[in-house]
């Protein structure tokens, strides 16, 4: 077997060290190069303690020179930053995955609002998840990884819309691991800030993941969706729990409900949905690549709750970018990936 | 100065905990008997070692023997038990405090169906923020704490709803810190279990807590308001972040919404109303009595968002008791309470 | 290939659960039965929720004919118990694996003393680093499991004994995750206790597994060696890190000292020593079967200081369990056993 | 009744945000001045959000005119900084108290190996545990607050190296929270690097600490005393729990050992001794001026091990500072500092 070859942009940051722990247990495609900006010349280890296989690495700029010549380039880089490097690659058959948000929004306006500069335009969205969406990464050779949240909440909703059994008025509250905010040096990412205290952030509107879960959403439903939106940092690395609730379509039943998610859900390999009674606690997911879904009908307040656990950086985006690239590369979807969490 | 005497029944608890630390720093409250169950006999120092001042005090029996002849009562007791306790004490002068469920709710059929058994009937409800309800409380003798979230959430919500600004379909999704459980010897609530893990519970109209909501802020709205409350267990041993949503009136406008927060929160001494684009952390609350609190109108949604932190144990269960029982004793409102807290 | 077939005794267990999680990566081991105690007839799903390969094998009692006819047998069962199971399997080629401390002392009388009852005897050690013992183990039909902190503290210090580098007079304190208490309904192991706390346990000689380290490194020394042991319980679900210093032997230079490290580590595929100037941290090793290890000499005080970061379920016990079969089976030592930890 | 007007110095920091703290509850001083370097012009609020008694205040710039005519001035500024503003003051009435390291160390040879630069000299001790301190205090007008490990340590050992107990070779081993690193943005105090990870830092002799430890104890002693020091990092926000030990005198018995500590300590308000089989945990002094000891002989290894908490914030900075200027103002010692912890 000839192993296929990856290069990872930004493998000093969070996204990037999680890329490079997946591939190391990926049987067919082997790390190139690895490369950042400011870390550029120092070995991995310093930045990567907890993979000693790649402690030796030297990070290397992030050019086209450099990434050329793989077979795979990842983008964990941030906002702005892909499309320009991707520019620089230029044509190929190289598949190239962005992990930031460069190529997800199809609307100018929204990426102007919520991101501003150029807009980049689309690649094919990376949740094979979505209907239709399997059939056309495997023909990808650009893919545009989804923010984390958007992965949540699409995974946690399309069942309902695509059934028609929620109104297109969407409340998602979502609470995130510190990891999701990344490396940056922030005084409110400290570890004595975060720990022992939740806190919210980006309420009202304003988070750049709105938007895309409003795209994910009403392309399934078919009709607008309006997403009111509330972040919140626990007190965790990793981690996504979000709570998704929708008013019910008339004469909704718990039991339509139920067997809507089965179906839809049924053939999926990495979202499980959990036995009845049972809620998904970010645990049952630690550094896989799955989703832990339960769904009920509160027919006191007729609305659809949903609520899903993801790892923000695995299935949320490092895991989830594997994901698709094994469909790309015409590889079996869930070679490499861990569906088991660690826990406790 | 004379000081009153006041008893606690439940003392191994957190809630019985939490109100002992509280009363040892209260200038005019000094702590009588202090009472459990399966602990009676024990010194308190083996289940409190945080406050050394009590730690050779031995527990007794909760009797109304033993609480009887003290000018305050805590019972900090699971609901069922308080109504027992509190009919042994019989009529008296006595302020005799509820910090249990027993006596929050008005409606026997929601007692019937949340929590079942026979329904006490209802005390004065001791959040003295609510409209009128301050003045109840300077005469009242018996007092119905009410529970964590419902504090939280009728604190965000209640000046939307007294000024007209939010339509009665209210989402609430709130974390809470694991002191909220109790000292319940449940696989869940291991330390193992809960940290780097966000969990939901109690999901889709079943949690004890909503007939509470929805009657608080019915009052205050003086329509039917229906919650749809979706509660999470957070990493952390104390704390409530609720984000509490309703539908924004038809043409309400953010200044219009903030003013009327200004104007309901502006002489309340434990409500802080955070300076615009701040949001609440469950760190600003840390042992304090207070409620970090901000509100914005989700444009893109047309929802008013409001966002409260508070500490479950104090605000929201031991610190809220005291503040009424000041009031009932006609002692200033803060006395004793901590308005500033633990942090970082 | 014909995969080896499996047992798991304690299946409901945290080292249960990791034997799973592990067992699943494995190419050549596949999983049989599952058994437990009170928790027989239930589904894994509802004990180990992260593990949803599995989540729908129920859990059978564990009985010397539920275990019959395995290739392996993994016992992670409370002491004492795992002699009484050993002793119904009878003589077998089976390969049975104590994960608890039965078959780990020597000394009758250190038995008696630290756990009383019926001494069962010894079985190879199933620590591969210790010089001379990966021979034995490649012919064991019966491993011991050593416990978490002495595979810790012996890694950690036997390059500086078998070198004659260190006075046998130890002193180690050692922090641990609450896993490493177990799944006990304990309330100094709720999440609200052990949540921003450390606390100090066992101290004065009386740990349990202070009598394994000193049989180790007495071994190693040549001479008796005492250990006096400070274990702490921190706030994170995983992970040990000990610091382990002795008084240096006479003349010992700091180069000499990373020179005997770097000889007595440079083979072993799971010790990472690190670069000079880094210190261990537990997260370095989450869910990995490796050891990180730093070594100084501090000249001020003329001791050798070692620390060490292991994961307490991974190399600490299923991994480092895991890690002996495979040499008892003829296997590669490292096989399905990650080296590469889940962080951040 | 007068209060007396304090200056804080770092107000914006960890340290000035517990002084304040405090203070805010402390009977008789009351705050003046905060100031600060590079936060200086912006709200209180913006640094400090748990205080929102302050949160209006400007923070003014660090200078002599600043800060004159207060009576007392906290000055909790990095090390080196102190000494230079301390000059600009001048001779005066004031009470000034050195928060940092600058008026601890009494040999230059010991400040120029550990901190660099010209030596400032010493001032008072702030430790009024130390036999014979508490009387220098009273009559001090400059104050040296210990660091928060010499803090924890030398109360520890103190009674056993004034009762000739333990040999002059101690080892120690402790653990602190996060905040104990302050406020500087390193990636290595970043909540996604701390959370679920124990990590070691400073080992073999070179952390600040060491010195000031061997001269607290080495005065008591009588003779040098060295320290062999390796602190960890936990994932923790507050507390250090502090493992202690040195080889026990010859002849020590354990009755002896307990007898020594209880009466060094029978009259101290801030240090209890816990009842025997009790040990520490950092969650019993949270947000109080306490520390929790315990101390056992190990006779299997023939050493003394005491084991201490207590908040590096409160009883390690802010609270033992106020404690010592209590004394030098003539006020009661324990006023206005919080002895119960805020738990769970």
């Amino acid at each position: 077997m000839i192993m296929q070859r990856v290069a990872i942009a930004g493998a000093s940051g969070y996204a990037g060290g999680e890329l490079a722990r997946l591939l190391l247990m990926h049987p067919e495609l082997e790390i190139g190069a690895l490369t950042a900006a400011s870390s550029a010349g120092s070995p991995l280890g310093a930045h990567q303690p907890h993979l000693p296989q790649l402690a030796g690495r030297i990070i290397q700029e992030t050019t086209a020179d450099v990434l050329a010549g793989h077979d795979v380039v990842f983008l964990a880089l941030p906002h702005g930053q892909s499309a320009a490097v991707a520019a620089q690659l230029g044509e190929s058959d190289t598949v190239i995955v962005d992990c930031g948000a460069d190529h997800r929004l199809a609307d100018p306006a929204a990426w102007a609002e919520f991101y501003g500069g150029a807009h980049a335009g689309t690649w094919p969205y990376g949740l094979p998840e979505l209907p239709g969406q399997r059939d056309i990464l495997r023909t990808a050779r650009r893919i545009a990884v989804p923010g984390c949240y958007p992965t949540s909440v699409t995974l946690a909703l399309f069942p309902a819309f695509a059934g028609g059994l929620a109104e297109p008025d969407v409340v998602v509250v979502a609470a995130t691991g510190t990891s999701g905010a990344g490396k940056a040096l922030k005084p409110n990412l400290l570890g004595s800030e975060v720990m022992g205290s939740v806190s919210a952030y980006g309420v009202g509107g304003v988070h750049r993941h709105t938007p895309e879960m409003e795209q994910n959403l009403s392309a399934v439903a078919g009709v607008p969706v309006t997403v009111a939106f509330t972040p919140m940092l626990a007190p965790m690395s990793r981690g996504i729990l979000a709570t998704c609730t929708a008013p019910a379509t008339p004469g909704l039943t718990a039991a339509a409900l139920r067997e809507a998610y089965e179906n839809a859900l049924k053939d999926e390999p990495f979202v499980t949905l959990l036995p009845e009674g049972v809620w998904p606690a970010t645990s049952m997911t630690y550094g896989a690549n799955t989703a832990a879904l339960q769904v009920t009908l509160d027919e006191r307040a007729g609305r659809v709750v949903a609520v899903i656990a993801i790892d923000n950086l695995t299935k949320g985006t490092a895991g989830g970018a594997i994901q698709s690239v094994n469909l790309a590369l015409g590889l079996p979807e869930e070679l490499g990936l861990p569906t088991n969490g660690v826990a406790p």
